[in-house]
């Protein structure tokens, strides 16, 4: 390995302990590796795995916690063997910067199932031995296998929330072939991921409805978002009449929240996604076996559709909604987000306001 | 229609009340259609369905209750525009005697999926307006579409539970692709419909895997139903040996049980076909998403794969285990069925038994 000494002094905010509150912190990035890639970060989108581990929600939170794994950048350095990306290019990163590379998974790009398994972008343990730390930080040192391309015409603000967001309810749309066009989709739960659910529908020409438990982001979800139709879900009538009619679901909620109601309007065969964490999953054998409908879940994605999808969003101009902020705002928006205050997306002017 | 008067009695066995006892019982089959086949039954297996509608479990028993959906035996008349059957022929009825035949599912002999819906072959409304009545009785009437051939090598009492027991597994099976020779099959529950999923498995070329509560079943399992390994799953160890190293699993259980454990056993990508009706089904989302898993419901089987499934059977020479009762013992068999006592498939012998 050629690696050079790095003495750059990393500027982060990080939670310390349990209270989950950031403040501003300091550390090192390892090395630069002849296949790594140093990239100046100037976004990076808040999602709820941010929450969870600087609260310590699993248990398993390595302080300091460093959190951020929807980064936007740009390449401030190369390592010898790297061919993909030169000095300059506008990057991302997604959830995962390491995996075994020689795995049934990793051979065909799908890094995110690796057997042994894919280190986190925060939170995990790196090459190096240190704990990983994420994009809520001035730069980071990555594996260029696992950094993206991203369009020079395509804002990297936006760009920030399609490394999770976007790739964890694109990824099963694809395998589950929810882009034939004319098909329909329900999107249940609008937020950072259903509404981008509601975008991808769209362009790939399906009938997207979306199902809210709230009337509120009805406007919104049809004239901003471009959704066919909104139902609320406790709307019994609303509900009836949606019975049986939808090819696929994706459902985004992380509350907890009946199944059967939602299973009910699928047709025949219809394939409902999951890539939520709700606290338990519960519903009637019968709803699923009668119409012998199918429960897929899901996880982001592998770095081959990670990049596929980037290149879709700019081709299309599909843009998520986001709310800038300045990173001394992240623990308001980590509350708000809680609170799923958010439309639809916090991104965190790293480059500007980490200082 | 060029129906012809039917004044012939039919002999059978009732339940006529919630007590789900069956005695003797008369009535008279519809007329003989044009497309109809009328079947002398020689034998019809017992399923639990039998017992969930004699009893009125689901509320919309229609007493007189006539049970039985796994019917094998004779034609013994015709209509006139019948086809593919003449007298003498050796055929099945299954679990639904009439669909729309017009719509999507009918279109591709998937019937079980009519969207009108199907009619049952007991406790259904028969095109003339009356009460379906099952195989528990000397013959019954039946529209070609809905009967099938029966290899004259094929024995009649084996041939019974292929109808219900046998399709329900093979359905999932074929549908998921879990006949790809050298992949690995659970079955969870080895009763009728679990002890088919083992004998297709080993048909298929699987490595197969008997999950088990009990390991009363396991000597037979491996010996007599050709297993490769048996593993009670209450104990962890083996539980533990076998994580993340199935490709498909087949839960035929309808008891409750916890499915967080049995899930762990699929590789990535892996498949859990649900057959069985627990009265919920339940389980974290991290089970179903960390490894992009499936779970997929499933119910019995349209007519163009059941034909299908009894050819291989015959071709394969695979044999359900049965034991042949007359029908004066079907009120102790449908009680054994209840206390899971039997191995593997009632039969009964309407041929010589009911007179």
């Amino acid at each position: 390995m050629d690696s050079q000494t790095n003495t750059e002094d990393c500027l982060a905010w990080a939670a310390t302990d349990p209270s989950g509150v950031l403040s501003p912190y300091k550390f090192s990035r390892r090395p630069l590796g002849s296949d790594d890639v140093s990239i100046k970060i100037t976004h990076c989108g808040i999602c709820y795995a941010d929450v969870i581990w600087s609260r310590n929600m699993l248990g398993d939170s390595k302080y300091p916690v460093v959190p951020g794994h929807e980064i936007a950048g740009i390449v401030k350095e190369i390592g010898s063997n790297v061919q993909r990306f030169k000095v300059g290019d506008h990057v991302g990163v997604g959830t995962y910067v390491n995996s075994c590379r020689d795995c049934e998974y990793c051979n065909v790009g799908f890094e995110v199932h690796c057997e042994k398994p894919k280190v986190p972008t925060f939170n995990g343990i790196d090459v190096d031995g240190t704990v990983t730390k994420g994009g809520y930080s001035s730069f980071i040192v990555v594996h260029e296998r696992y950094c993206f391309k991203i369009p020079n015409n395509y804002a990297l603000a936006s760009a920030a929330p399609l490394l999770c967001a976007g790739i964890t309810v694109y990824t099963p749309m694809m395998r589950h072939n929810m882009n034939q066009p004319g098909k329909s989709l329900g999107v249940i739960g609008l937020g950072g991921l259903g509404h981008m659910a509601v975008k991808f529908g769209k362009a790939f020409g399906l009938n997207v409805t979306v199902l809210s438990t709230s009337i509120s982001k009805k406007e919104e979800a049809l004239r901003l978002l471009g959704a066919d139709k909104f139902v609320v879900s406790s709307d019994q009538e609303q509900m009836k009449d949606l019975s049986k009619s939808l090819d696929f679901i994706v459902d985004t909620a992380s509350g907890n929240h009946p199944f059967d109601p939602y299973l009910s309007l699928l047709k025949t065969a219809g394939v409902y996604a999951l890539v939520g964490f709700p606290s338990e999953v519960k519903f009637s054998p019968a709803s699923l076996n009668l119409g012998m409908k199918m429960l897929a879940g899901s996880m982001t994605g592998g770095t081959k559709m990670i990049q596929e999808m980037i290149d879709f969003c700019a081709a299309q101009k599909i843009y998520p909604q986001i709310e800038v902020i300045p990173i001394q705002y992240a623990n308001e928006a980590l509350e708000r987000l809680v609170k799923r205050d958010v439309k639809y997306r916090f991104v965190i002017d790293i480059e500007n306001t980490l200082k």
